[in-house]
């Protein structure tokens, strides 16, 4: 039995996911964290991210360190982690994550990159296994289907790869964070969505101090 | 004691609280009503505002008959209606809800129109009285707050209105009916919002079967 395909952010309440981006080597070097730019988008994404970095499970899981606080917003992140089977993200998510990533990757099950470029896969400790595909997101799919068993299937990021997913109709499902924040600009989550194809059924919402964990589940029309 | 002042809106999933703009004589036109464009506006719009319309209060204030649902989006909307005891609302809002509001206009209290155009007051039979102001938001609001007395302020919309207060601090909270749909493009709440100045509290989360109702309070930073 298969399980969901399903995605899983944080956005801010006017529908961002992501500041506006800068060269991800600066964010992850010491002379791009003095440019204002950098800082600024380290600034939007820890008003964004405000929820889950105190979570223990985020913690654990990004090797951040002991304890953390333990409730719903914890309860959902370790759920949403659980379920997954396998994740699929895009090129431009694997290059920032193998820039930001612990060496043990917090994915602990086999991830494919949707890319352009081959290469061999790449093992790493603890259990994360990135797969380079080079034809197409739903090869990705069916490959990250069959890995993860009756498990569901994350569509990890980033905002282009969970849209076009979204527009070719193969998302059952999704959760948003609803952040008690306002970007202006950044990276819309349903910037270019296919609107009059997608029918959404609120499945569940739910408030935690933090933000609202809202979850839809997505219907052809 | 003053009241609040504050917005209330529905807004889709993806950050709209209308359609693309279509010529308002359009809309309730006969012939307009006939335009592919004009119908894809009230699809739209019905679509946004599917859990408005059956609730009693809504059915009762816009004279849409008897009867209708209770339970708390009802409860949310009346709460809403009762608090407020003067509305702000935009030129083009005005001028719409002209040709659509019954003659016994769904506000029951002062509503004030920002506006370049000089014109008496407008009595409407139940107690509402269109003021028509020249002079900028702000002395709307002040006439708005005194009219109001110890009930709150309703900036109505539009968008553009709405965000004239955000932008220059004028808000205090705001509720917003989170719908289950993505528009892809309209109007936008939050377009050209000054995230650098306005911090958002979670005040509230309450989930209904057809919505989630988020509220929210403004802080300056």
């Amino acid at each position: 039995m298969a399980g969901k395909v399903f995605f899983s952010v944080t956005m801010s309440l006017d529908g961002f996911i992501a500041p506006e981006p800068v060269p991800v080597e600066d964010v992850f070097s010491p002379e791009g964290r003095s440019d204002p730019r950098v800082q600024r988008w380290m600034t939007k994404w820890s008003q964004l991210q405000a929820w889950a970095f105190p979570q223990r499970f985020f913690r654990e899981n990004l090797k951040l360190g002991e304890g953390g606080e333990e409730g719903l917003d914890n309860d959902i992140a370790r759920a949403t982690h659980e379920r997954t089977g396998a994740s699929v993200m895009g090129r431009r998510m694997f290059d920032a994550g193998e820039l930001s990533w612990p060496e043990d990757a917090p994915f602990h099950t086999p991830v494919f990159v949707v890319t352009h470029e081959r290469r061999d896969p790449w093992a790493r400790p603890g259990g994360t296994t990135f797969h380079f595909v080079d034809d197409g997101i739903e090869t990705a799919l069916g490959r990250a289907r069959e890995a993860a068993g009756d498990r569901d299937v994350r569509i990890a990021g980033g905002a282009e790869t969970i849209l076009e997913y979204v527009n070719a109709g193969l998302i059952d499902e999704f959760s948003i964070a609803l952040s008690p924040v306002l970007f202006g600009s950044g990276i819309r989550l349903f910037e270019g969505v296919d609107a009059d194809r997608v029918a959404l059924e609120q499945v569940r919402s739910e408030p935690s101090s933090r933000v609202t964990h809202l979850t839809y589940a997505v219907h052809p029309r």
